[in-house]
């Protein structure tokens, strides 16, 4: 496996509201195909990428076997940064399976959408566009870019009163590297010290 | 100063091309008002956000006095997290004025589009998307994420013939912290080690 | 009442999937508000107009209490020029008791849509253009603006399984106005003799 | 040549600023390919259409071999009802040229855009449908659809100032069909008695 491979940058998509479109024969949100490449297109994204679609369905009708499905996508292909669409409400979920497969050189950003790309306010570009700049600026790990902010994977929850994700204490036995002892998490800044290409 | 002022989030707009529209009567594009308030609410940013606009020009008609009223703002704000849109013809000439006049708790990433947001094939919001993970994640130090990709502002150039932005040797006269000995960056995974609250 | 008045413009949305847009906490369509003006707006209509919101409701969820009180505004107001915005199910019930309601100077059409204005990839303005036309060019009546046509009220149905409205026979006792003794319509074209204002 | 030929739609595009988008590269607003037929599928007509692109510029650069170019070719096609699509500046002008050479079965309806349907608040789909609808609706003539109203082609003109276009006197010698002796336009409303297909 050459560099060039080892930092390419991929997106999985599970589908999820981000995915989702009007059809019109039900009048309802469903799937018809995934648009991933149609938005990282858009997107005028000029490294190298790929994508490749999973599957397309509603987060709340994922099973243990779908997350496994995508636990074992992520641990066999050759990209570093793999940013994954997923639906909002078992994002945290399939996350934590991920994260128990993935390569030791893999960054993996988990992103999604409160409104479908289709509709004209959605925030689901915006994510895209958050999601592609963590998968490339962070040290291998899980994590999910919602709600304006970047978390690491096993310390956010989706707040379903509120709409919006927000930081949690991690479930780490031992006391996270993400937390002071107060619970509130740590603060450090990254030294951008090269290019992830 | 406190520390959450110190790491709140603002949007500065200059204008440029992601916040140009098309002008009924002429039948072009220009600028009416700016829409990077409506933006940010479309991309559902929870944290504490605010935005103002300093200017709306094409980056084409920037003049030194201009450059020099973006960077004495950024001197005099109290934010962190500034994310600034700019016209992408002359983005890194502002940036490197800025960079002079940051303060040293700044970080300062600048973004815009090819395409306006206005436009239902827009870059914009997924730039926007990049910049607000990258000003989160970077230590102090100025910007730019174009082209699905965030580098150092002293390390990059428009490449108007491919209409990307690509990584180029820096300018500093000793040897650069962002490059190897063969003039490609160096290659470097941050360790996320906290928050940006 | 003056002739102005008499030849006036008013849009009244009683919701329907043109009117729906993805909620975000539920990640369903649904309503929170209309956007008939807005619409309006965007369009760049020049003469009088005025629009009103009666309810927003799914057109399978109206009842018969609804649609008397679609028809008793009808009945009520001043304009001559009646665009009604409904969901496409039930829009051919509403507009039967529209008929029998409606002022004799009052031209009135119904329109809706497959896809909601809030998707990119809607039919709805398409479909409010034509009622806009429709309603200023024919004669006093009640009509059905969909599928790239306009029917008259009596004499169309929506057919789900290909998700289209389509003419049928009038289901008047005698003989249809509008139909060759063979059940095609008759084909008559309009002499274009004045304006609508 | 049949009936069906007889009455069936066709879309032609000359460009204008409906047909436009934003052009990467230049930043300014251009052509590259037209989206009529695009327009027609998302419209979701179900009648029996087909569209043709025979240009693509700016109306202001439109020359007279170009207007006699679309009044040939309007007189060439066997449709009888047909969609012009065209710059707003100088649409009153091409359509004087083709009521000379129209076929005396033919209705043809010029729009156009003041914002490109490119752009998210585009008038561009809802004028498609006003021409939609007054093409099936009126007799043979010459028409323009824009500004939410629909005019004989000789009795419009686009006034800059305001952006829209508004009624004239026509430029006939006699006293005009479409006029009252105060210069008026005449108020007489169509009865509808069939249908366009």
């Amino acid at each position: 496996m050459t560099s060039s491979e080892h930092t390419a940058l991929v997106f999985l998509s599970c589908g999820g509201t981000i995915e989702k479109t009007v059809l019109p024969q039900q009048g309802q949100l469903g799937f018809d195909h995934s648009r991933v490449s149609e938005w990282a297109a858009t997107c005028r994204i000029a490294q190298t990428w790929r994508s490749e679609t999973l599957m397309l369905i509603d987060s709340l009708e994922m099973t243990d076997a779908d997350r496994n499905t995508v636990a074992a996508h992520v641990a066999r292909i050759q990209e570093s940064q793999v940013v994954i669409l997923h639906g909002t409400d078992t994002m945290v979920q399939t996350a934590a399976v991920v994260a128990k497969h993935r390569q030791p050189h893999q960054t993996v950003v988990f992103t999604g959408a409160m409104i479908p790309v289709s509709q004209s306010n959605s925030d689901g570009l915006f994510n895209i566009g958050m999601a592609t700049a963590a998968v490339q600026l962070l040290e291998p790990g899980v994590y999910i870019a919602m709600s304006g902010q970047v978390f690491p994977a096993d310390a956010v929850r989706k707040n379903r009163e509120k709409g919006v994700f927000e930081a949690v204490a991690t479930q780490a036995e031992e006391p996270s590297q993400h937390q002071n002892d107060n619970g509130t998490l740590r603060i450090t800044k990254r030294k951008w010290t090269g290019s992830f290409r």
